[in-house]
């Protein structure tokens, strides 16, 4: 079985895609590119779950039932239940399943996986509602993410896996010289993969963090066995739901990818993530658990904590400037691993054109164009989505204890659509470039730091240490002179931290494009994997070359 | 600066070798390729060496002078004497180098480095008698060994670094349709080097196994500290010595890479290797201290011990597969990484042909073909060479109290021309497949095992769990019946060991030719890198991609 006419033409324009890396989307992002009724048929679909065992998953005999997930804008219990197994069951069953998925050829492979992301395509609302009412995202970012950009990245990865399986031919006639004789060597070349691999999924991020491991996986032969966050399950147990029954129907052992929901209070995430028999892990999460499984001596990609900066240097357009930053640190309630954390600005002020604004007036700003958003009518609950974790909310509430001076303190803000939900503006609060100790650690959530510095090179040096030691995933900065610019990628880049310049309207700091953006750099602590460059899927599988005399 | 007419030249076809995977070859494997002086001029140069301070290196200020190298042709010491230096001191000068070595551009770091090989060539046969009177290798095998083949092998890893980093355009316009409007982006992306890396080399193949990660490493950006073992410093030594040159007579700083030659009473590869400042290291040597190694959270390329199998199952022509094997375990007393260990032969005998022939007579057919060819008073001490180390030494002539039957003991072989070499002709021991705790460990030189087995089932099985369990470099296998042939590749596939399928005439087991096989896979305890695969270069950098609203 070849691949179809349709699903080649994907694939060729996405490997094309990755390497021209202009603008490129497979899946578009906008809802109203998909049918009329696509929403409410989502949301209603998204209802009848509740409360319900969860019966789409193709693995037989449940052992148990676990659920316990929250909705953050409601503060409801989704009441879904999920069937679970011992680890032992996934293993043997994820093996059962390597042993023929091992062998299917590259072509068929991708055909399948290909199919998978098209189904997952049918169910984009359900998961919109479903990834919402776990995360706490809005319901556009809730859709986007964990639909069109998750399915765009996923695309991307296999793509990519797809090129690389294919960098060395099968099978060539090697032929050197020797005097008045030649030897002849028939050489085979393989790409053998390693196994059963884990993805350990987040509980912000519960499908865009997850599919590019496992179509990575997926493609380049190995097993996947999805263990997502026990409060953030139903996106993507809809999504390998839909793949194994398109798996099963296309007559391959649908438990090549398997879900393994299991309790906070009991946790099998260890035991899979030790198990001999699993060769590679995918992981996005807390920086401690993250590095606990960097030291398991398998083939591990994680994305894990990071403190990302801004660096203000001088603009052109001090309130442009700001509401971009507004928005960049609200979007959900800056739940997102992009999202800037740490403001440097320099206690002399900025340049903004041509005259110097001082400090006092920078914060205002910044102060201003928050409150601005997220007291606004249309925007502010939207933006902000609602917090996902009791931890996040913990932290909020203890921010102001940290030591740092409060510009502006936490505060719930209504969401008229969802009275209960938790929803808080951005803290912002104020140290001295000297109290590293206070902002050198990742407030995950609404929690900003302004780091007043001495000028624009203490902002680089410490925005490059906090990156150097504590890993980031971003670097947001503004500046209009072109020595001060070059200091700051320069620096930030022996840090393996991308900047990104100057950004206003309606691109912000947090958004990493499929097929263009490296998400994560994989150079330092925020992560040591990157979405999706060559290492990404190179190292699920082995070259193995086989040589034997040609006759 | 651009590549030069000649060196983009050579290093497209080494591009193109590397996809093809055909045979190629920059350099010419014989010596009689090169002038007709080259030898004479080359010995000269070598026994002015001896008993000399090593005067070629381009690093100053010598805090001491340390040197062990003793022939094993004709056990007297060779004198030289190399300058050493304190771990800082190589730190802070490589860091220097770093920092001006990571802004050079892809094309004149490679024109630099096209010509570092240029260089070397030209001292080929000094080299060549340096390796053979610190290794043991014959004067042939030492040529090409330190010669040609590592040339080319390090020729093949810059080549693909230079594809990989050029995979990626450097500059992109990124506009995203945002209906009415659409947003620009300027994107750069920059593949950046990931620091200082150390090479560590081992005693039997001081260049070949070590130039490939250097130049690997110099191409994307790194600087290098070669850490020779200090049994074999000398042909490595000469190698950096032409660098330094190159380098310094284009404007470069020398100390890009650097000799940081010890003392085996008191050695520095730990303090090197657990440096922060060290970020990448490659090793080639002993599981032990590899294993240690990989567990430094460093990026790491290893090539430790392995247990490589023969699979015995059948054959057209008993001589010639016999003779074949017996110079495979002969060539440099089995002081290989490649060479055949254990020799799986079914007690039922084997098939030759339409005749059964029974396990007795097989051994015995491997005894006199390795027995023929040690003795051969032309081909035998040439064969062999000399043992490199006390320790292999040691091993040898314990080898017959490891509990298994002695098949040939070890016996002394004379060399005319080195009446003092340590020649050692193997060793054959032979075991039943029960008794695995003699045979799965690496007996490294000339002691091989004959393991009787049930049947060749139990042949691949023990052969696969030794691959799997202790690593396997390569797999000799002989069989005319494609059912079984189907079966080895694909059970020695799954443990990640390439198959040499029915080697006859002059070809081995042993060789592993650069631009077509991979050498060591990289799937199993052998080692956790390749020569070359898109890895053992990708691993040595970060893409870091930046972005600034398009004007």
């Amino acid at each position: 079985m070849a691949l179809s006419t349709t699903n080649k033409e994907i694939l060729e324009k996405a490997v094309n895609a990755i390497h021209e890396r202009i603008f490129h989307a497979q899946y578009p992002e906008h809802p109203k590119a998909y049918s009329e009724e696509a929403s409410a048929k989502g949301k209603e679909a998204f209802d009848k779950k509740i409360g319900q065992p969860f019966d789409e998953l193709l693995q037989e005999n449940p052992e148990s039932y676990v659920g316990e997930e929250v909705s953050p804008f409601t503060e409801e219990s989704l009441g879904i239940q999920y069937p679970a197994f011992s680890v032992d069951t996934f293993i043997v069953r994820s093996g059962r399943a390597f042993s023929s998925w091992k062998k299917v050829d590259i072509e068929q492979k991708a055909e399948v996986l290909m199919d998978c992301l098209e189904a997952i395509t049918d169910r984009f609302f359900e998961i919109a509602f479903a990834t919402m009412h776990t995360t706490g995202q809005s319901f556009m970012m809730s859709f986007q993410a964990s639909g069109p950009h998750s399915n765009d990245r996923a695309l991307e990865a296999m793509a990519l896996a797809y090129e690389e399986l294919k960098r060395f031919p099968q099978k060539v006639l090697w032929e050197k010289p020797m005097g008045k004789i030649s030897v002849k060597l028939e050489k085979t070349f393989k790409p053998v993969p390693k196994g059963i691999s884990l993805a350990i999924g987040c509980s912000t991020f519960p499908v865009w963090n997850t599919i590019p491991g496992v179509f990575a996986s997926l493609m380049t032969g190995n097993t996947v066995i999805v263990k997502p966050h026990p409060k953030a399950v139903l996106p993507i147990a809809i999504v390998v739901g839909e793949m194994q029954k398109v798996l099963k129907a296309k007559g391959y052992d649908p438990l090549v990818i398997q879900l393994a929901a299991d309790r906070s209070q009991e946790l099998i995430t260890k035991k899979l993530a030790e198990h001999p028999l699993v060769k590679i892990i995918d992981y996005t999460g807390g920086s401690q658990f993250g590095e606990y499984i960097e030291t398991l001596r398998k083939t591990v990609f994680t994305e894990k904590a990071g403190v990302n900066s801004a660096i203000i240097d001088s603009t052109d357009n001090l309130e442009s400037m700001m509401q971009n930053l507004a928005f960049a640190v609200s979007l959900y309630s800056g739940q997102m691993c992009t999202a800037p954390q740490n403001f440097f600005i320099p206690k002399e002020g900025i340049k903004v054109g041509e005259n110097q604004v001082s400090y006092d007036e920078v914060v205002d700003a910044l102060k201003n164009a928050i409150d601005g958003l997220v007291n606004h009518p249309k925007m502010g609950a939207g933006t902000l989505g609602a917090i996902q974790s009791d931890m996040t909310m913990k932290r909020i509430s203890s921010a102001e204890d940290l030591g740092a001076r409060v510009v502006l303190g936490a505060r719930k803000i209504e969401n008229p659509e969802f009275l209960k939900a938790r929803v808080s503006a951005p803290t912002i609060l104020e140290v001295d470039a000297k109290d590293v100790g206070i902002y050198e650690n990742e407030m995950f959530g609404p929690i900003i730091m302004v780091v007043k510095t001495t000028d624009t090179n203490e902002s680089i040096e410490v925005a490059k240490d906090m990156a150097t030691r504590h890993g980031a995933i971003t670097c947001a900065a503004y500046s209009t002179d072109p020595a001060t610019i070059e200091k700051i990628e320069e620096e930030m880049s022996s840090a393996f931290a991308p900047v990104s310049l100057n950004l206003t309207g309606p691109i912000w700091v947090n958004q990493h494009a499929a097929f263009s953006d490296f998400h994560v750099t994989g150079g330092n602590p925020a992560g040591n994997a990157s979405f999706t460059n060559p290492d990404f899927v190179n190292r699920r599988f082995v070259w193995v070359g086989n040589r034997k005399i040609a006759e």
